[in-house]
This record gives C-alpha cells, sequence and structure tokens, in this order.
C-alpha cells in the first residue's frame, strides 16, 4: 500500500478567498460523490462504511471551519488539513474508540487535499501485473472495488483466520495469510511465496522452494479436474456435500462445483441494503428463485442473523460494548416478532411454489427453550422441517434437550469456536485460539453428533471448519451427517473423504479429542500412517 | 433522578463580550476542577471516567468556538449550549458508539450551564430519609461519591445481575434489582417494595404485603444473628467458606464475618491507578498486609485481570471490538511476562515472610497447555500451590487435561456463564441469558467437579453464584469442594448448608442438571420436599 500525502504546509493564498474555498467546496462534493458511488457499486455492508465517510465529507460545521480559514488567508489545502486536524485531535483527545474514527476523518481529509492537487487518493494500488496484496487489514470498502483477479494472495497483519478478509478470500479462492505480526515490513516488490495451506510467508524464496511450490500447484489442480460425484467415504458412506451461499445468484456456480444442496443460506443480503425489512413478497421472490436451482435437493436457509458485526438499525440500534455477546439472531429477532414471521411465512410460501427440500433454521439459538419456540412458530407458519444452528456453547451442552423439538442441528464452526474459546474471531491478537481443530471445539461437537446419532437425526456442518479436508474427515468422525462450504472448497473435500472409511474416521476423531491443542490434534488425526 | 436543566434561549448580552466570556471561562475551569475533584476522591476507575470528562471541559477548540459566539453578541449560556450542541450534531452523526459520547459531552454542557446559573448540576439528588435509588444505569462515576448508608435499595433499567451495579450493590449488603425495563416510570415519591431475593418490586404495596416484608426481614436478621461456625454440611462434610476481596483494608471485616480464609483475592487495585505497574516491592507490601490477616488460612490470590471492562493502558492499549473476546487476562499477561513475572516474584516474597497458605491462579485460562505454562512459571518463581481460574468454556471442556498440571481450579461463574451462554454479562437486553443457573452451566461444573474429584483435587467456586444460598447447595452437589463470595453473603450460605448432606446436595444437583431452563433448574434443585 503507496505511503500516505505529505501534510501542506502552512501558507497564504493569492487573496480572492471566494475562489479559493469554491476550489475546496468542489472537492468536498468530488470526494463526497465518489465516496457514495463507490459505495452503490459496492453494496452491502461497505456501501454503509463508504456512506457515512461521504457524511463526513458533507458535514457543514467542517465546511464553515475550512471557509473561515480560508477567509482568514489560509491556503485551500492548508485550511482542509487544519480543521480536519482540530476535529481530528478533539476525537484522539477523547481515546479508544473516538481515536480510531479520527483515522477515518483523516483518510476522508486525504482524499480532498489529493483532489486539490489533482493526485491519486491513497488506496490499494493499481496494477497491471497480477500481485501479492499486504496490508495492515481490508476493510470492506477496501476489498469491494477491488480488481481479485490479478490478486495472487493476501497476506494481512491484523484479522483471525475467520475474519471477513479471510472469509471473502476463501469465497474467491484467493489463498490468504492473516494475522502475519510482520507483514508490513515486507517492501514493495519483493518476491513473496505464500503457502496459505500450512500459513507460511517465504520472502524471496530460492530456486529450490519455487520449483517445489510449483509442483504442488500441478498436484493439485490434477485433483480439482477429477469428475464430480456425490459426496461419500471410501465405504460407501454418504456424505452430502453442500454449499454455503449468499446470494440467488451464486446458486449456478455452485451446481457447476458439484453441490448437492445448499447447507447454509444466508438471507442477510436481503436486509442489509435496506433502512427497513423487505416485504414478504419480495422475500418470497428471492427465495423462490434460489429453490428453483435445487429441484429435489435440500436448501437449508438462516433466518436472518443480525447484530455482532452486521448490525441492522431497524432490528438492534442499542449500542453494545460486546456486539458478539449481544442481542443477535434468534434473540433479536423474537425481540422484533413480526420480522421473523414475515420470513418464515415468506419462505413457506417459496416452498409451496418449487420442488426443493426446503430446510429452515434459527441462528444463534442458545438451548431448548429458544429451539421449541423457533421451531413450534415456524411449524404453524407451514414449514416442514426446522432446526437450529449450533453456535452457543449451551446449545452443544444440552444437545439431548434440543433434539426434542429441533428437526435438524447445524454447527456454525466459526462461532462456536469463538465462544467456547472466548476469543473474537476478528480480532489478530487472540487469532490463536480462534482454531476449531482445539479438542475442546471438537468435543462439542462429537456431544452434538452423539445427541444427534441417538435419536436419528442429521447433524450439518456449515461453518469453515467443513472447507479444509483434514478437518472434514475427522467431523464426520464426531458425528456429522453433511458438510457445507464455500463452493470452491468441494473439490478438496470430496477427495478427502473418498480416502477414508466411516470406521478410519472415528479412530481420526477419537485421536483429535484426546489432543491437548488444535495443533496436536491436527497432528494425531493425521497419524499413525496405518489407520 | 431530576430532570435535566431547560436550554439557554437565543439572545444577545450586554455587549461587554469580555466580561461575559470571562465567567464563561472561569465556569469552565470551576466545573474542571470539581470534576477533577471527584476523581481524586473516588479513585479507581470513575477517577478515569470523571477526568476525561475534566478534559472536555477544559477542551481550546470548543473554548474557542464559544469565545467567537460571544464576541459575536451571543449570550454565554447559549454561546456554551451552542458550541457544545455542534460537537456534539458531528458526533451524533457519526453513529453508534461516537454517537454515545454525544451524551457525554451533554453532560459536562449542563454542569458548565448550571454553573453560570447558580444552580445545582443534574446528578443523584441528595436526600436527608433514606431512599430506593431508581436510575437508568449507575456509572461509576455516580455510585463512586453517593452516600451508600441512605439507599435502601437500588432499581435500574439497565445492567445485568452480574454488572458493577449490582456487584457494587451486593458488596456493600444493599438490595439491587437490575434490567427493569419499566423503572423509569417510577415517579419520584412513589412508594415502592423491592424483594431483590426474587426481583419483584410492588408500587404502592398494600398493608398485608408490607407487613408480611417486614415479617421476612425480621426472620432474616435472626439468622444473620447465628453464631459462626466452619462451612458445613448436615453431615459434617466441611465446605470451606471464604471470602471475595478487593483490597487488604476489607481483611478484618470478612474475618468478622466469618470468612475461613481468601477464595478471591483481586489483584487489580494495585494496577488500576497506575500509568505502569507497581514495582515488586510497592506490591510485596500489599501483599503482605492482606496475608498477616490470614495466619494459617488459605489466601487464593489471582494474577493481575486486565482488559475487557477493566482495561490497563500498558497492559493492552488496542481497540478491541468485543473486549470481553480480546486479549485479556492470561492472554494480557502472557504477552507482557514481565508484568506476570514481577507479580509472582512479588507473591512469592510476601510468601515468605507470613503464616497464612498462599495459592495463586490464573485469570482467563482456556486450555491445558495455558494451565502448564502458568503452573511452570509460578513454581520456578518460588510457589507452591498454583491453578487456574474456570472462567473460558474450553477450560471446562478438557478439565481431565489441566488437572495434569493444575494444583487447583476455581470457577468464575459470572464469565463461564457469560461466554457459555454468549451474552454480556453487563448488557441488559440479553440479561436473562446470563443466570448461572442454566444447565448449560451447571453441566459445565460437574465437568470441572468430577475431573477434580477423579485426582482428589479442590475445585473452589469464586463467582457471584456462590453467594446464593440455593445454588450453593447445588455447586457443592456438582462437585464444589468450596465457596468463596462477598463477606456479606457468608452467613446465609452457612445455614443454607447446614441444612443438607451431600447425598441431598447431589440429588439436588442431579436435579437441577436435567432441567431444561435455569429457571426449571432453581425449580428442580428446590423439590421434591423429601429429598
Amino acid at each position: 500500500m503507496p505511503e500516505p500525502l505529505a501534510d501542506p504546509e502552512p501558507g497564504t493564498h493569492g487573496g480572492d478567498a471566494d475562489a479559493e474555498y469554491a476550489a475546496v467546496s468542489a472537492a468536498f462534493t468530488a470526494v463526497a460523490d465518489d465516496l457514495m458511488q463507490r459505495g452503490t457499486k459496492a453494496g452491502g455492508a461497505a456501501q454503509e462504511v463508504l456512506e457515512a465517510a461521504a457524511m463526513m465529507a458533507q458535514d457543514p460545521s467542517l465546511a464553515d471551519d475550512v471557509k473561515e480559514r480560508i477567509n482568514a488567508g489560509t491556503t485551500g489545502e492548508r485550511a482542509v488539513f487544519e480543521a480536519f486536524v482540530t476535529f481530528q485531535d478533539l476525537l484522539t483527545g477523547m481515546g479508544g474508540y473516538m481515536a480510531e474514527r479520527a483515522t477515518d476523518l483523516g483518510d476522508v481529509s486525504q482524499r480532498i487535499i489529493a483532489r486539490l492537487r489533482g493526485v491519486a487518493a491513497p488506496g490499494i494500488p493499481e496494477s497491471d501485473e497480477p500481485f501479492i496484496l499486504v496490508a495492515r487489514d481490508l476493510a470492506p470498502a477496501d476489498t469491494a472495488l477491488l480488481d481479485l483477479a490479478k490478486v495472487l494472495a493476501l497476506i494481512t497483519r491484523d484479522g483471525g483466520p475467520t475474519s471477513h478478509t479471510a472469509i471473502l478470500a476463501r469465497s474467491k479462492s484467493i489463498p490468504a495469510i492473516v494475522g502475519v505480526v510482520n507483514a508490513l515490513t515486507i517492501k514493495e516488490g519483493t518476491q513473496v511465496l505464500a503457502d496459505a495451506s500450512i500459513g507460511v510467508i517465504t520472502i524471496e524464496p530460492g530456486r529450490e522452494l519455487l520449483e517445489d511450490a510449483r509442483a504442488r500447484i500441478a498436484s493439485r489442480a490434477a485433483a480439482l479436474s477429477a469428475p464430480i460425484t456425490d459426496g461419500a467415504l471410501a465405504d460407501g458412506t454418504k456424505i452430502p456435500l453442500l454449499a454455503n451461499l449468499g446470494n440467488p445468484a451464486d446458486a449456478a456456480d455452485a451446481v457447476a462445483l458439484g453441490a448437492e444442496g445448499v447447507g447454509l443460506f444466508r438471507t442477510e443480503f436481503l436486509f442489509l441494503d435496506s433502512k427497513s425489512a423487505p416485504t414478504v413478497a419480495d422475500q418470497q421472490k428471492k427465495y423462490t428463485e434460489l429453490l428453483r436451482h435445487f429441484a429435489g435437493k435440500k436448501v437449508v436457509v438462516r433466518a436472518l442473523d443480525a447484530g455482532a458485526d452486521k448490525p441492522l438499525s431497524f432490528l438492534n440500534d442499542a449500542h453494545e460494548e460486546n456486539p458478539a455477546l449481544g442481542l443477535r439472531g434468534l434473540r433479536a429477532l423474537r425481540a422484533s416478532e413480526h420480522i421473523l414471521h414475515d420470513q418464515l411465512v415468506a419462505l413457506a410460501a417459496a416452498d409451496a411454489e418449487t420442488e426443493a427440500e426446503l430446510w429452515v433454521m434459527a441462528p444463534m439459538v442458545s438451548d431448548s427453550e429458544e429451539s421449541e419456540y423457533f421451531v413450534n412458530l415456524g411449524r404453524e407458519l407451514g414449514l416442514t422441517t426446522v432446526g437450529v444452528m449450533a453456535e452457543v456453547p449451551s446449545l452443544a451442552l444440552v444437545a439431548d434437550q434440543v433434539f426434542d423439538s429441533a428437526d435438524f442441528v447445524s454447527i456454525g464452526t466459526n462461532d462456536l469456536t469463538q465462544y467456547t474459546m472466548a476469543a473474537d474471531r476478528m480480532l489478530g491478537s487472540v487469532a490463536s485460539f480462534q482454531d476449531p481443530w482445539h479438542p475442546a471445539v471438537l468435543r462439542l461437537v462429537k456431544m452434538l453428533g452423539d445427541a444427534g446419532a441417538a435419536v436419528g437425526k442429521p447433524v450439518g456442518i456449515c461453518g469453515e471448519a467443513a472447507a479444509d479436508p483434514e478437518l472434514a474427515i475427522v467431523l464426520v468422525g464426531l458425528g456429522a451427517t453433511s458438510l457445507s462450504m464455500t463452493p470452491a472448497a468441494l473439490a478438496d473435500v470430496r477427495a478427502a473423504l473418498r480416502d477414508v472409511t466411516l470406521d478410519q474416521a472415528k479412530a481420526r476423531a477419537a485421536r483429535a479429542l484426546a489432543a491437548r491443542s488444535a495443533a496436536g490434534a491436527r497432528a494425531a488425526a493425521a497419524g499413525p500412517v496405518l489407520d
């Protein structure tokens, strides 16, 4: 990422304050427009971030302050700089989160000054050559308009393995290594070898390492070109391989990659752009569009999962100190039951119109009481198969009770890991705890698997863990009956499952459960050779 | 709480801008001084909050803005109002947390305007009569200087049962009912009956209810005047009853109330007031002071538990989106190992000087690897008995592995509940989840109890749950070998334990484990009558 612009030096303009201010005012407007356009183009959460920045560039108090400084003789560039710095200093003085917002203001100020100078604003560099992108972190605003086709790999200093950067990278099949403490010391133009499968970066690798890497890339390409079959173990045990989707538009690609259905359909895309919940008719249309792609196949739709890092003002506008532990998922839906009601009605209507096998589940369910509430409501509104997500540790601990009402459970390994280890999945400093291989997490998965097997009900996985071929085998050994993942991962997992029997998967799982750390579990699952 | 001041009307002053500004400037200074003095008097976290407010009242940009408005003819009161509102609007426009800080600015502005008018600033009312305090929530700044002797009970709209308000209330033996949605509709002067044991408020209770309440108060007073004995069950099983303490100065009171030692000594008080960690010598002096009160008795000291709602700039100054899931407890200490090292050295030195039985434990430990790290370090530095706190769900899930290194485990039920239920213990909207009676939490306690019993090592409780007499019995039934609590709760728990045998406690625990909700567990533990 390029260096920031130099600060404008103090100085006075030629005397025509009105002309000076007119130029500044035009720059404010142009930057605000540019940010709004980027927002519209990006959509979703990125749009909110960019629109907030645009509002800063249109703030009348800031404009007044700049005008006064220009009237006193200061140059436009310097006036912008001083006005923003004054406000930034106020925020910095308030500390903590306020101080961080000062940085956002700094970005807007840099864009305005760049516009006045007629130079490019700082940001992700344009490049004709494919490149490895090294950054502090990637905000949605950065990645929204990035030409991902040119990005060979992402390396960031911040963010854990389940941060948005990492998830975005996986969804686009871009290797990503996040939480690299020294990432910013890598100079532009350096040759870098990034092996995301083991999380290792080599600076200026020698010829030998490069050749080795090229050989591995070729062998993986061969695996990917293998014929597409249904997910199954070596002994014939069926393990349906499903897709995690966030938009009906992505359904065709998932089918092409061999998805046998959808294991997690996120419905947030319908809600993120609007100031209020969409109508039943609007929702029904989108759900029908999705279900049409999967006639005769299973499609698991998750009810709106707002809150935490995906706030929706009409559902929960309270400030929360720890939004990940706040009013989110089913808790928020229950507090605004009309929104949940409308969504379930729309889903039931779409189900009636199509030939797919619709399953519906609730996010962030804590126990059997919540499960019973959601399942009963779903049935009343015409749904056939209603289940819950296992993300909160308590749900796994009372899994025996949950299956009294739930038709199925789907494990969200990202959040389950986050809460079990009490480590924010988006926070780089605790990224080492965010590993679904941790035996504590695997033990909760086993409780769920055992409880499902006891009553013959399905236990799926729809977290990122299912996309790790070695872990996928262990999860099956713990009782997972289906695996859902980003479609790009299907081929690797399909190939891995074909190599083991159910007994072998169970033996690997037992070894992983007895391990003392995530790394230990991974190693224990792999060996001994003759398993 | 009284109504806020009316906004100053627009208007112009007599013409002497200098005199007008001089009065405003004096008010700014007086308010800043007042806030600083309150801070010094309060100490600790309250001091930080009050000093931040004082800094706002001394901000030169705000003062300049007020001066310009007065120079343009506006009255001082109105100029203050307008200048603050402009900045508040900027913050409000930025949304979320920024918008909340606008409220803090509003408070400072009200104090300055009150001073200009010569009236009292809004805040907790003074009263000669004892009263029930009803409030939105109590910030440390509010409670720091509150005359708690006059407060009969606290009722707040926000905050869960383990919020600071609730903990403060319990430590001062003031009944508190928090998270009361309609609290603010209670008018000043209303007669209110608050029964914190069942969390029920009665507005304008009749004569019958009042008499019933008076009878219950009298019977509890009788229990409290019973002779102090060591904690034990009806069958003679010893269950040591220990005190949670935060300062050596409170040790004498705890001993007077019959504490058989200290089950949780929080060391944060040594660190909160300073910009850097205290020296080994300073720490040793305080630890020695504490240990001298408990010759021949057990004292469990917790290593510094910073982070989350108790941030320390020298340990972790990063902004975290979810500080409860951040770099806190042992994780933060390990990242600044010299601080941990100094603390353990000081503790070992204090142990050598005194006759108490010193145990030391680490906060926020996730698994056996972390336990082994802490125990080994403690032993190297001269400590005899080293253990870990069970707050992170993963620790309970791998309890069998943890006891390989840890000499003991102490369960922090507040955080354990918070993470197991994924519900912020400080957040009113999810307060219903923050209940240690939840069967999922009890099942984790049982895992810890069973693992401790298997190797004959102690499992204590030092969370707020131990102070609930009915829950204390269940916790003993799940395997707790000692209970530590706020000293004010010792008498009630002592009386409750004397009524049951270990077998009866186990039977109650088994019924609670099988219940489907926190309320269900509480009811199941109580009945049937012949247990």
